[in-house]
């Protein structure tokens, strides 16, 4: 792996060279971000993930934005062609962006020259769709489309633009400004003086403009652009789009961003709004909008989110259920609701430092980000499902599916923004490891890496992160560069992870969840280690979650697990698992088992009835069954599978005694 | 109450004089349905529920229809107006013809001369927007609209067109052949020409139109309409339509009606559709198909129907969920849903005489068709949700609601199927009370009630049933007029009604679930009295609906019950309440009291954790919580509500110690 980047100095109010910064740049906060020449992942899961990704995943992508015509879209604009037979969705445009800011990061990342030219081939169709006064779209404003604006609610054309403004962004900070970045600013232009002070008073359908701008504002200094963050921000929750059938909060125009209590409505765009009001907030010095989005970020997480970090439990409107619904067999949880999770934790965790936010991604990272793509990078699921109840159909490799839920993963979708959104996220995934700040570097994920940070005072800190976390529960930091004064080396001790150690200098103590922080002055050749209980164990939920009221899940580390029909004897269905609780689960020969009955149901005429003895369970012998992490699940063909494992100590209504037979 | 049409030979193939039949006139079957003038309800609730559709529903939804101009539709498309600023969705017209329909069977039950007015002035306005070659919609086929027949999938043309035959139907059984009749045969001619042999081979994506040729047939002799059934019956299944979002089964288009295992897809479409599949089995001695479905109402009761007879478990599609997936909280349960397996029950029951259909009627009838309605007739559920986790704000009752969810009962909707489906089923509601073979009468539903059955041999068996049904168990069935002849009695034992006792001449016998017979020579004044345990009782469900384990229902004979937190002390959350299982419900002074715990819950950072002790439940003393009956909830304002509730042996989850704070 090679990091082509060099540090420099250059401000980022004029852009000159590429400040090798990645994706969220504040100016200020608790912690700040390593440069993308300063943190690499070197190998381990997350190592394997961005070789997959560079080396399918965006061919694969560019593959299918070519078949599919999402391409060609751009070159009929610039044509001067008609729209009516457009390809693709109205938001279609939104998956070249993606995939050219993820093009930016990996160049970024190895700078592969190939793939700096086939990105750059890219950029200069989409720029020769761009009409003269900066507008760009391919679903409006053309023979054949509406007229630009005239959609706002469902049209997506800022939405796209933000996704533009990323791509420049990742671009800018990669490789300088060129093309790409003068197709956002002449955009961004636009924007600014069409939904500026005077102009149309409304926002996007789809928040994402929002984070965008302020990020373009970081690139280029150009103060407007935070200022038309700002305002979308601000106009949003006043109802300023139409009512419609999911009610206004499917946008989060119910409420001002300021007043919400939770996050509500479309998860995706739920969270990439709140991404964007701490951007903005960090910015503009704005506590109180920071304090409603960490109060809102809360409640979420304490009561509408899944073990596995998933956000989203309903289909209908891909949205945010209410507090405490969700349902394994029903969840959503959108890969890209994960993604827009991860990137508001991220963004929570450099302006405020709380390990909470850490815990969270990396959650999310473990079991919904890395569940989504196959492992072959070619794959993908839209939604991730908690329970499996179907066997599922093997979708065909070479054709797009239309419906978001499928029980395998499939190439391509009619609504395809998860592969695009996954290959950026690993492109870029090195930089949520860990940060600085004037005190020393915090490690917030483990995988074998190396890390710079500089100091002030012109000192800098340079480690090595060796482990097979989370395989392991064994973190070691090396000091490979370190200056002759102290330094606080601060290493994340995950919630779940009660009972773990700290050793350094030959001393081992034990250390809660939270943090752990060794300040000495440190030395090349300096071990510090974490030592993490991985252990399988039993979690159980809040008895308010009515959807997994006497179940048990496993965990295992960061990982949640799950049982696959694959995986049981004769492989019957997983619904005809019961666990016996009172025997832990264990590991034997690196596979984790629960003992655990199986037991065949029978059909009653009518499916209630009244309460009978409960079974007899623990007279019958157990047997072993296996679980593997969920994040792999469906990797071996059609399979039933769930996480929430009916406990044996809680089947009595499973013994009805069914009257109207 | 007068019963306005009299007994008539007239042979259904030629239509003169009303036949006085209901809705569903099979020409074989095990059981036949009574005429309108044979049976009545004379009071009790099913009483009321006639009164009110009478006195306040019709007019209700007439002033609705009126002013959203979804009647003016059909003055603009008389008058050759252009379509583009047509009111209301694709399928408005429907809502037109279902409360025709209603007006019908009102009419010919009281023989309203003032609503025949009301009627015949709409049927005019119907008729006037007629194609001379009998094409009849207002959303289609004009100028300003697209081409007839275009979109099948979505236009509901022939949907709508079924729902015009029903009116005509129940128009020419209550008052003979008149404008509405012609206008029906008219447009059912060109449906057989355009879409008969020769013809366009595909089907509505809303099924509607089969049952509705079969009952036109059954009114007209006309065996072209019988055939254009069977057509589109066939059909359907064979991926006539296109694929969508929702996949085929949205629509039965997945696999023929004869393959298919359960029902599956869009509930109301699912239901309508298996309903016209029995009434052509039945006509057309098709004992295979009349099997299918059949085979496909066991599954789909065994394993996808709500406690209270409700299906649909989806939002999304309003579709049924998978089997088993039964969330309390995300029932859709579409009233409409509920008529349609009314519908398709009575059809069942009719063909085979299993009292099971009957027990699914009396189930769906007091907890899905009549939580629907207000008291008032004036305001709707269009989903029916087993647990109400937010307070909801009260409709404007001047304002059609956008969303098909609604916490209170509103008193219209965009898409407003449902008041108009109640109405109808209002209207005709006494003729799902009784039935006759050539050995007697079958009673199937308690109300008080008068029955006249005609018997072989010119006999005739007049009763009256006198009950204060459900609020007590006693049903008494009276003599009026009997022949010198044997005549057996049959009474349907609830399939709950474990412990019912029968009495007859000064003799008591229990009975069990199913039919209790009396035969014999009557006399007038001879009582005949069945004894049900209407007592509450605790019901439990399938270990499989992982949605409620753990958790409790409490039934009170027909009725499902729940708790709603207006009856709480201090109107706390429903969800604070846990239930103790061992003491079971009582009925104390009229009103049903469980045994439970209002346990305030607090929040965890992270609503996952290891498991901990159960909570000491029993060592805290319980209080009364009073149950109302389902069908009446949100009658008081805004309330949170559950049916299914946490029981207090299952409550080890509930006491998670609480890892990541």
């Amino acid at each position: 792996m090679t990091v082509t980047l060099t540090s420099t100095t250059t401000s980022d109010d004029v852009v000159r060279t590429p400040s090798a910064r990645g994706p969220v740049a504040p100016s200020r906060g608790t912690l700040q971000p390593l440069r993308l020449d300063q943190v690499a992942v070197t190998g381990g899961p997350w190592g394997r993930r961005q070789d997959v990704n560079a080396d399918a995943t965006l061919a694969h992508v560019e593959h299918w934005l070519e078949r599919e015509g999402w391409l060609g879209n751009f070159d009929a604009t610039a044509a001067g062609a008609s729209g009516a037979d457009r390809a693709g969705r109205e938001f279609a445009d939104s998956e070249t962006y993606k995939l050219l800011e993820a093009m930016a990061w990996e160049h970024g990342r190895t700078g592969d020259a190939e793939l700096d030219a086939r990105l750059q081939a890219i950029v200069a169709r989409v720029a020769a769709a761009q009409a003269p006064d900066g507008y760009l779209s391919t679903a409006f404003g053309r023979p054949g489309t509406p007229d630009r604006w005239t959609d706002l609610e469902w049209g997506h054309e800022l939405y796209c633009l933000g996704h533009l403004f990323q791509a420049g962004v990742a671009r800018a900070r990669t490789a300088g400004p060129d093309l790409l970045l003068q197709v956002c600013t002449r955009a961004a232009d636009l924007v600014c003086d069409v939904f500026g002070p005077g102009g149309i008073e409304s926002v996007c359908g789809h928040p994402e403009i929002e984070p965008a701008l302020v990020e373009l504002y970081r690139v280029t200094g150009e103060r407007r652009y935070l200022e038309q963050a700002r305002l979308f921000l601000e106009r949003r929750g006043h109802q300023v789009l139409s009512e419609i059938e999911f009610g206004r909060s499917y946008f989060q125009d119910d409420e001002p961003i300021r007043d919400a209590e939770v996050l509500r409505g479309h998860a995706v765009r739920a969270t990439y709004l709140s991404s964007g009001a701490v951007d903005l907030a960090v910015e503009t010095g704005d506590d109180e909008l920071l304090a409603a989005v960490v109060r809102q970020w809360d409640a979420t997480v304490a009561r509408r989110t899944y073990l596995t970090g998933g956000m989203g439990s309903r289909h209908q409107d891909e949205a945010f259920g209410e507090d405490f619904v969700l349902p394994p067999d029903r969840a959503y949880s959108e890969t890209c609701a994960g993604i827009g999770s991860v990137q508001l934790a991220w963004r929570l965790l450099l302006a405020q430092g709380d390990p909470r936010y850490a815990d969270l991604i990396e959650r999310t990272l473990y079991n919904v980000v890395d569940a989504g793509p196959s492992a072959s990078g070619t794959a993908f699921f839209y939604t991730n499902t908690l329970h499996q109840r179907v066997l599922g159909t093997v979708p065909d490799p070479d054709q797009a599916v239309p419906r978001a839920a499928s029980s395998l993963r499939a190439p391509w979708f009619a609504v395809s923004c998860c592969p695009t959104n996954v290959a950026r996220t690993f492109a870029s995934l090195q930089t949520l490891l860990a940060t600085t700040d004037d005190e020393g570097v915090q490690v917030h994920q483990y995988a074998p890496a190396t890390l710079t940070a500089d100091l002030p005072g012109d000192r800098r800190m340079a480690v090595r992160v060796v482990t097979d976390y989370p395989r392991s529960g064994r973190v070691e930091v090396v000091v490979d560069e370190a200056p002759g004064t102290p330094v606080t080396l601060t290493l994340r001790v995950p919630s779940w992870a009660v009972g773990a150690t700290l050793s350094d200098g030959g001393t081992t103590s034990p250390v809660a969840p939270g943090s752990a922080a060794v300040t000495r002055v440190f030395a090349a050749g300096d071990v510090v280690r974490l030592d993490l209980p991985v252990a399988p164990r039993f979690t159980v939920a809040d008895g308010r979650i009515d959807a997994v009221r006497g179940t048990v899940a496993v965990e295992r580390g960061p990982q949640v697990l799950c049982v696959e029909s694959v995986d049981l004897p004769g492989r019957v269905h997983v619904d005809e698992l019961v666990v016996d609780t009172s025997q832990p689960p264990v590991e034997v020969d690196g596979e984790v088992q629960v003992q655990g009955w199986l037991r065949p149901h029978a059909d009653a005429a009518w499916p209630y009835g009244t309460p009978g003895e409960p079974a007899p369970a623990a007279s019958t012998p157990t047997q072993p069954v296996r679980l593997a992490p969920y994040a792999d699940w469906a990797e071996r063909g059609p399979t039933t599978m769930r996480v929430f494992l009916p406990a044996a100590s809680t089947t009595a209504p499973a013994t009805t005694t069914p009257q109207e037979a």
